[in-house]
């Protein structure tokens, strides 16, 4: 059967601008498009195509990745590899690589594997795992019939002033226990927040480029994303007032604005506050990695000048500590302490028990502040490392945006390189990256790679991945 | 300070209808409800209070634990009592019990603290600890870099395995592990199915009497509840049919209607899947004790009935594990699967890859099995032990009703008795307790106790506890 298959194949084209391992992608999701290939079907494998074409192996397997990574094909193991079961084709196909790199796009924020320069992950090498599995496993030691029923919706008590406390210091914000709410993530943060604040047919700000998920949340709630300029000193507020006086909410990143990690100035964020308090606007502030800033000390927080109750502000433990623990919280001003424990009630399930005693646990015994320092001197160096070596390498494609903090680089292609068709190419090839272009609301910014460096050890590693990207471009 | 506002009490009523600690509770609500007494004032220890009313302390503590159950004072340890800061008071008091009452029923559902007959609560006692610790102990040593980046938002590939052969097995149903989601407890279960199944305005059947927090949560995301009333065959499908044929979804739990324990019979089952298929109109099969039937093998489910792909079967691992692990589980028609997966991608968080690490662990090495044998054993000895305690103590004020399953008894109210009145009283003197009429959805139903089995020991404890209810009647 999988011979049949093969030998649809007609002969690869050597001239083509389109690399082999391209056109074989291009082939299979065309037969799989066009029906020739059915859900089920087996094809060939990797190593029987390798022998057929008389190809490099990397090259049928860069193909295969690619097509996995898009949902077309499944190992199956002894089995065999099969075009996905159940697959459906959303939209025809016209053009094969944009239309492959939107697919890219979309499921470009939860890759299945660990790439280099994956977005979004502390260093997951110098994490304090033994620390933590002492800790977890005193926990489970402990565990007593109050640690076994419905945990607080709204979070661990004594994980709720940890958080409190922390604030406060770190983040300059005064806050009381009550006001903060424990979730289990930036979505859920945010679903809840528009569940208590917002409504079907709302306004609400967005910075654009901005972090895509939360158009994508918004957009499932029937509520409008107003897309608002970023510059050097962050949202242009003053845009967006412009724009939609009467939006019901701003989502914001005034540490390090995401993706561009600018920081929101202050006359921006007095001029923000001031609209919010005219208008009884919400202000989101979204403060993922305000810990990490490299260039001078963190910055305060926007919700720490909020005198007027409007700010409602997101954090998060994925970053400081590891996004497996799916624990972020949300700070909520003093009047709408009620109405967001309503809201809890009705739509939280809570987080378990265990996972919020560990972190507790770690915070009151101190290794939460000292990995925090220790990130933060880590990341400076990697973040150094990796600019030296991918600026060698790559120098004359690319320009490396200068920032003070975040834990991702931006990479500006020169002259009128598509991002979203290299990071595909970069996918296939076992790289991440993604595309400044799909950060960007209309689709039609500035190109460019956004590639963390947390994970990137040394400028050596970053010169060797800095060269398999160089044979993409 | 604290022996001013005790000097406000005038002398109590020994011939009043209301007992003492409900004349103090009374007092103390109404100068909090008037302002006499402000959010943070102290108010007297209760040893201060006992010895200047010259009453029994149980009363004072009584009346104490009533007034801090429903949020109007805390405890602060050697700080003494207060009224709680930033206490609200959402109406007036006009007639104290029976808006007590209602209080009481508005957190009831998530207690502070465990007390006797508390529902929803596995068997704590026998809870198999020290091998969930091993397991537990086990997966944190084991922890490498890719348990440590986001996990699925759909759910651990090996759990998702593991529930759909369980399912198999004990439930009937035919499902792969692509139409199995992981959530972290009913409610969320419930809001990804609206937000994917259902909008504002659309209309939906509710079990009458039902679980409160499913229209609670309708309520809060705009959609109507329809109530359909409950007989001995379950929900009365024929009046739903009448009461809103286009409704979009029914909410039923077929194994034991909850909280009635009545099973949906085999010809309402059929009708109901015909009014879907023939409606477009989704079923929500709420299968969350389903494995707990004592009097013959546990029903297969709804869903293994669905041969149309109208059925959405929700899971979860609080009853037959830990309340506290915060994992539960969805189950989706194969033609559902993609829209529910960009459903979970827009808003889940995704659970804790340790919390789902140790449950598969657990499954997979037989101790889950095992346990729920176990515990259907030890639940129909608590039962049967429960009913005779209760019948011998209480049997001239309660009829006890017997049902086939579950993991509560219903004890009926002779006479014309409030048992929300009753409910409030036993919570004072810390007993746990839910009124029937408080799951009913016009307020107005039959009067019953609702008392959890689970964790009472013997017929001994059960008397026990019957006399301290005999008191309160």
């Amino acid at each position: 059967m999988a011979g049949a298959k093969v030998s649809n194949f007609s002969p690869l084209d050597p001239a083509a601008a389109e690399p082999f391992y391209r056109q074989i992608y291009d082939r299979f999701r065309g037969s799989i498009a066009s029906g020739l290939l059915k859900p089920g079907d087996r094809i060939p494998s990797a190593r029987a195509l390798t022998k057929e074409l008389g190809l490099a192996r990397g090259t049928i397997d860069a193909a295969y990745s690619l097509l996995a990574a898009e949902g077309y094909i499944q190992a199956r193991g002894q089995a065999g590899t099969v075009v996905t079961p159940g697959l459906k084709l959303r939209t025809p196909v016209a053009d094969p690589v944009p239309q492959a790199a939107t697919r890219v796009a979309e499921v470009s924020f939860r890759p299945d594997s660990i790439l280099p320069f994956q977005m979004g992950l502390p260093a997951l090498d110098v994490f304090p795992r033994k620390i933590w599995a002492r800790l977890g496993a005193r926990c489970l030691r402990a565990m007593q019939a109050p640690d076994m029923v419905h945990p607080s919706v709204f979070g661990l008590r004594a994980l709720r002033a940890e958080i409190a406390a922390y604030l406060q210091v770190s983040r300059g914000i005064n806050c009381a226990p009550s006001q903060v709410f424990v979730t289990s993530g930036y979505r859920h943060t945010m679903e809840l927040i528009a569940h208590a604040f917002l409504k079907a047919g709302d306004r609400v700000w967005l910075e654009n480029p901005g972090y895509p998920p939360t158009r994508e949340l918004l957009r499932h709630m029937n509520i409008a994303a107003v897309p608002v300029p970023v510059d050097g000193e962050g949202m242009v507020v003053a845009e967006g007032i412009k724009f939609a006086p009467r939006a019901r909410a701003a989502v914001v990143t005034p540490a390090h604005q995401s993706p561009l990690s600018v920081s929101l100035s202050l006359p921006r964020r007095l001029a923000l506050l001031d609209w919010a308090v005219r208008n009884n606007a919400w202000v989101i502030e979204d403060d993922y990695d305000g810990e990490y800033r490299y260039v001078s000390r963190p910055l305060p927080s926007l919700k720490s000048l909020d005198r007027d109750g409007r700010v409602l502000y997101a954090g998060t433990f994925s970053k400081v500590l590891l996004p497996s623990i799916r624990l972020a919280y949300l700070v909520v001003p003093e009047t709408q302490v009620e109405r967001f424990e309503q809201i809890t009630q009705a739509f939280a399930g809570g987080s378990p028990e265990l996972t919020q005693a560990i972190v507790t646990a770690f915070i009151t015994e101190g290794h939460f502040a000292r990995h925090i320092q220790r990130m933060r001197k880590l990341y400076a160096e990697r973040r150094e490392a990796t600019v030296a070596g991918l600026e060698r390498v790559l120098g004359k494609h690319m320009r490396i945006d200068s920032q003070p903090g975040g834990m991702h680089l931006i990479l500006r292609l020169q002259g009128r390189r598509s991002d979203r068709r290299l990071v595909a190419r970069m996918r296939a090839a076992g790289l991440y990256g993604e595309a400044l272009t799909d950060w960007t609301m209309d689709g039609d910014g500035a190109s460019a790679l956004l590639l963390s460096f947390t994970n990137i050890d040394s400028q050596t590693s970053a010169e060797k991945l800095g060269k398999r990207i160089l044979q993409l471009i």
